[in-house]
């Protein structure tokens, strides 16, 4: 049902792909294209006030950008046409924009930035719009600057292993462009077939190959971002090691578009792997998931590619929902893990995960394990993974939280929101994720469609409390956007927001970039 | 004679492994305390005026710092014991502070700067004072703030491998806390038996490891950091996945002390490879070396560790100077690769690099090959290329660079300069360093121990002109600190410049924090 709402939605192209990765990402409460909020947080149902400052656009201005684009196709003005970049792909966040502008230069981000800037009028940078908090939709009438028509690939270094290009291009067409030259983007997410560079380096995203990559802010090397005066800083470096002066690039990665407009970027890829293996193992405890976790890393090292885990109630919800879904094994299990290898010998992963498997079950901290070496049933083992929310989604109103906790905290959340909620409103409890990378999706759910707000006020604001009382991320990968800039206090202190109202006033003086994102209103 | 100069400087413990490293970073053209300036850029033969809007220190202040530090030992006046904190260990930068304070917990780093900020009182944050540009060192009479009696490890989490400790923990130290625990710090220094893991992260230091496991930006999960007003930042996040707002740690992270004095740090620490294999290579071409590093990123692909080269000329210095040294092949080549691969399977690793020497064997990549397993021999083949920086110095004047240059200008500028020197004062231009992250140690080596103006001349600044035109990087892994200030706009545009200044002006407003550093003057 889900796959209907998404493709009514004409106005973006998401692939089948992104799909899977939504499915984990977001909630899919309810078959109805309104009912998204049942797995929100208050915070987004409030829509901030606009802002005074920012002037209207009117006719004059769009005779300067249409001389500034030198091209018609590249200035949207007409209401039909502007739709898809007014909503977000879950059409849970509206804005009201009358002006799409598709630069296809710096220059051209330059000029009409520093317009924007001198008339007063704000401004949202959109990458693919795939983002999950609101991030690249206008909440008022901020105009829409779309990267999508920046889209070049500049230069490949296959010794270095470096690509320059636009911020425009969709992550898969890179993907597309490194697979025959043996290498690999250094991310890989759902959203691939629409998401853009750019906007991955904006929003510090994450996805499945974190553990074995890093971040964002590991491997993009240069950037080539527009401030909001319409300055170019071109700090597109294409090299590895460069120490002369403040590392600027990093103050756009994951600033949500709030402090420049990225226009390049230089990415380091790494070589593909050539095989692939992955075990899926059973613990009757999450310490030893833990532990499991701990040998992979010493045994497996750097060709260990994912470490997921789930809880019994995942698995139950998928087997109930999922006709063609197995029980993985003759017993059932109180975690369940998904451990994914890649390297580039397939005879030495193969002996290295049969080793680290024979090892964990004699030292009993595997209960169980099978694992496979061919796609078929790889593709089968991530299916009981990859399921979960689709299932959770069938099974009723899904509240849905992506958190970071430090590992002694990790599943303990899971436990607490059991007991507190134990007995309320039918609800089921369950904890899956990246645990490899100390990420938890905690979710609730409870047989009822309909978002009730009294069972709501139970979990919220109780989580980000408990999520801050342990230092851990209120949004491990998702990042602020309009979804939770309220909630921020919860994951950074009084003297940071502080600091980052100093960065954004310093960069941003008349704050016509994203407005109403990242930082409390 | 480079050793014994150093051993003669009692103010700083640099052990034997150090030196090592300093052998490949910086000159030691001579064998006497005061000429080690005939390796360096003119521009630090000039020393800036000092500032006139800071102020003297007087008695009333050192009185309240007493009190602050509640503690004498922290609060040193004495002429004698200043000198250590005043000189860097090359005896190249000198200051002339009248006070060092050591304290012992961010509350009274807080505190002190503070009242430095109020008293327009400028400051001189100091780690282990290793660097090799002069960002440690007071230029005029700067307070040094000196980490080093913060020194905790305050906690290790053996799931996620996030160490958590003070600023002032040494290198080594942190090492030897993790060896037996299974786990490595994520970079490798020659100074790492003095250098603190706070001024790690503050000149984003590079080492040996960075081709495996990424910079500081990459391997800093959270920092704790003091502003120039005494405004704790406690982004001390041990998290590896946190998009909650701008990620302010990266901007303590390269910036030199400049922005921030960082007090604690949580890194993100790799299992420690348990198999370690080199390879000596030897080719007729640069081309052939390129082929060589795209073979081995995809033949070895993650236990790929080192990828260094020097030429010909190289070898023959060390030949030359070098007692023990022997000539690696039965015939002389122009390159030579050293390659290691370290890894979690003996075997696995030895078949892999066997397997990849056959193959670029057969496909005459190379023209001779050996490789080691053994520890002697391993420490053989690194000696080789360790020794070359040593080996410089004892033939001569030695003037040095240390860049970063894209793969098709990376030996072009050996060549240039070789042809633009060619018959001038017998000199002898040879390139050797970390091919496999860009990073190019260029030497230019004269017979006469004596700094020449004239010849200097004849390579600067056309050495840094080649490295901005080519958009190379004139400070790979050293920073800028006090030597290239001026140098600064050669891998910097005029905007970055500017933005660097803008954040600097915000996060420090009255210029107190390691004035005459990193921006032009």
């Amino acid at each position: 049902m889900l796959l209907n709402r998404i493709t009514k939605s004409n106005f973006i192209n998401i692939n089948k792909s992104c799909l899977k990765n939504y499915f984990c990402s977001v909630s899919s409460g309810s078959s109805t294209t309104t009912s998204t909020t049942t797995t929100t947080t208050t915070a987004n149902l409030l829509k901030v006030k606009r802002d005074d400052r920012f002037s209207y656009l009117n006719k004059d201005d769009i005779s300067v950008f249409k001389k500034i684009m030198n091209d018609e196709s590249g200035v949207i003005t007409d209401a039909d046409d502007l739709v898809g970049y007014n909503h977000d792909w879950m059409n849970k966040y509206h804005g009201n924009s009358q002006l799409v502008l598709r630069p296809k230069s710096t220059e051209q981000v330059s000029q009409i930035l520093k317009y924007c800037n001198e008339r007063r009028l704000a401004v949202v940078p959109q990458g693919g719009n795939t983002g999950l908090v609101g991030g690249s939709v206008p909440v008022h009438d901020e105009i829409v600057l779309s990267l999508q028509s920046m889209n070049k690939i500049h230069e490949f270094d296959s010794v270095t292993g470096v690509l320059t290009c636009d911020a425009g291009c969709i992550l898969e067409s890179l993907e597309q462009y490194l697979e025959p030259r043996g290498f690999t983007v250094p991310l890989d997410l759902g959203a691939k077939g629409s998401c853009q560079i750019g906007g991955n380096a904006a929003t510090n995203a994450g996805g499945i190959r974190l553990l074995r990559y890093g971040s964002m802010h590991a491997n993009v090397m240069g950037v080539e971002a527009v401030l909001a005066d319409g300055t170019i800083v071109d700090c597109l470096s294409t090299l590895r090691k460069d120490n002369t002066g403040y590392d600027l690039k990093q103050l756009f990665i994951g600033s949500e578009g709030t402090l420049g407009v990225i226009t390049k970027l230089a990415i380091l890829t790494p070589a593909k792997p050539t095989s692939v293996h992955v075990a899926l193992l059973s613990c009757d405890s999450f310490d030893e998931v833990k532990k499991l976790l701990i040998e992979a890393k010493k045994q497996l090292g750097d060709i260990l590619s994912a470490f997921e885990f789930m809880d019994r109630s995942c698995i139950d919800v998928v087997l109930e929902h999922q006709p063609q879904a197995r029980e993985p094994f003759d017993s059932k299990f109180k975690f369940y893990v998904l451990l994914e290898v890649s390297g580039f010998n397939e005879q030495h992963d193969n002996e290295k995960l049969n080793s680290y498997l024979e090892d964990v079950i004699s030292r009993k901290m595997v209960a169980d394990g099978t694992f496979a070496s061919d796609s078929k049933s790889i593709a089968e083992f991530w299916k009981l993974r990859e399921t979960i929310t689709e299932s959770l989604g069938k099974a009723g109103a899904v509240y849905k939280y992506d958190l970071s906790l430090p590992m002694d905290q990790f599943y303990n959340i899971v436990e607490v929101m059991k007991e507190r909620l134990a007995g309320k409103n039918n609800s089921m409890v369950c904890g899956f994720g990246h645990v490899g990378d100390g990420n938890l999706h905690l979710n609730i759910s409870t047989p009822k469609q309909k978002y009730n707000k009294e069972f709501l006020g139970l979990i919220e604001p109780f989580v980000y409390e408990f999520t801050s009382k342990h230092n851990g991320s209120i949004s491990a990968e998702h990042g602020i956007g309009a979804m939770k800039t309220e909630q921020l206090h919860h994951s950074k202190t009084n003297s940071a927001i502080q600091l980052m109202r100093s960065i954004k006033q310093t960069m941003d003086p008349n704050g016509i970039l994203n407005p109403y994102k990242v930082l409390p209103n």
